[in-house]
């Protein structure tokens, strides 16, 4: 399988088209129309996202359910366990927590943290709320690949720091603000308002 | 101002702009590498996104920010009230109403419903919960025009059908489901999942 740069955006439709094969058979085949039309795009779109790593399909036919699954998965690095922590027990990250893409077998939250004196020690999802001082040493004894920040805004930077300290080498970061990590950590920022306002953009088009 | 019809991705980064032109004073010349510099991007990417809505820069200086927010926030239809329901408030739907993106002047959650008898009636974030079953009602008389949906899959599209029926534009769903709205309504899925799939992506690309 090439590795290369790939665009951000096509990465997101590989996970919508797994969810979609997901719901075909193994052995089913299905026609790049029947996947386009599951996931709402063209029948084209699907053929170019899948092209970029190389030749699977069965030619004039469609794709091997059961292939393409193992074959997106090995993409996105989920044929091997991810480990996660997440930081703030708020209401976000307590939604979070009990989020089911965020219970899959491969991506699983192994460790969870806050400030709170009155969360450190409970069990949350199954998962135990320790206190944020212990984050370096958590995150390096459960080798945590990727940290989740949904603290507020003002200690998200210092809360970056103390998951790098610990070793994750991504970020996803749900706090209202930017952060920097080092050039080797990957970081993404998810801005639920920015899905918002897209749809604005889309109305006001609609209705000038 | 030309309306046509441009690429989501960029959209999304007009988002981003408008958060990072905010921080400077609407006098300032900002020059488009000190925006790229600010939100992570190159220079030539945010020319490339601007010059979709024609001119309006100071040439070989940069951008007068009062004049790019302006123009942003009216691109994004952010220069008029969106009014916005929730459904759902259970832990992912309490946090959006606490969400600070969402509590703008000009994208406010004025409505939200849920089906437990023991939340209707309650106050949550200045938001009065009222039962699902007012909805197409309520979302009629407020002149609702975006809908967010944040209840359990298996209810998510008889929700939808409801907001429709009370007359939204669009919907926000953040239901791990496929939902089919009329072609009239604009529909968003946000799966928080695909965001850490795609950091699970770059990191089993970096260490293969």
């Amino acid at each position: 399988m090439p590795r290369f740069k790939i665009p951000e955006i096509t990465v997101e439709r590989l996970s919508i088209y797994l969810r979609a094969i997901k719901k075909f058979d193994d052995d089913e085949i299905v026609p790049s129309q029947r996947l386009a039309e599951q996931v709402g795009t063209s029948d084209g779109q699907v053929r170019k996202d899948l092209a970029y790593f190389g030749e699977f399909g069965v030619p004039g036919q469609g794709y091997k359910a059961g292939e393409l699954k193992g074959e997106i998965s090995h993409i996105l690095g989920l044929d091997r366990d991810q480990r996660i922590a997440l930081v703030g027990v708020g209401k976000l990250g307590s939604a979070l927590l009990a989020y089911p893409g965020f219970k899959s077998k491969e991506l699983k939250i192994k460790a969870a943290f806050d400030n709170d004196p009155s969360k450190v020690g409970r069990t949350w999802e199954g998962v135990t709320i320790q206190d944020v001082k212990k984050i370096p040493e958590v995150i390096s004894q459960k080798e945590i690949d990727i940290g989740i920040i949904t603290t507020p805004a003002i200690v998200a930077q210092q809360v970056a720091n103390k998951l790098v300290e610990g070793g994750v080498k991504g970020i996803l970061n749900f706090a209202p603000t930017r952060i920097v990590p080092p050039a080797y950590v990957k970081l993404k920022n998810v801005d639920l308002a920015i899905q918002l306002e897209g749809l604005s953009y889309f109305l006001s088009q609609a209705t000038p």
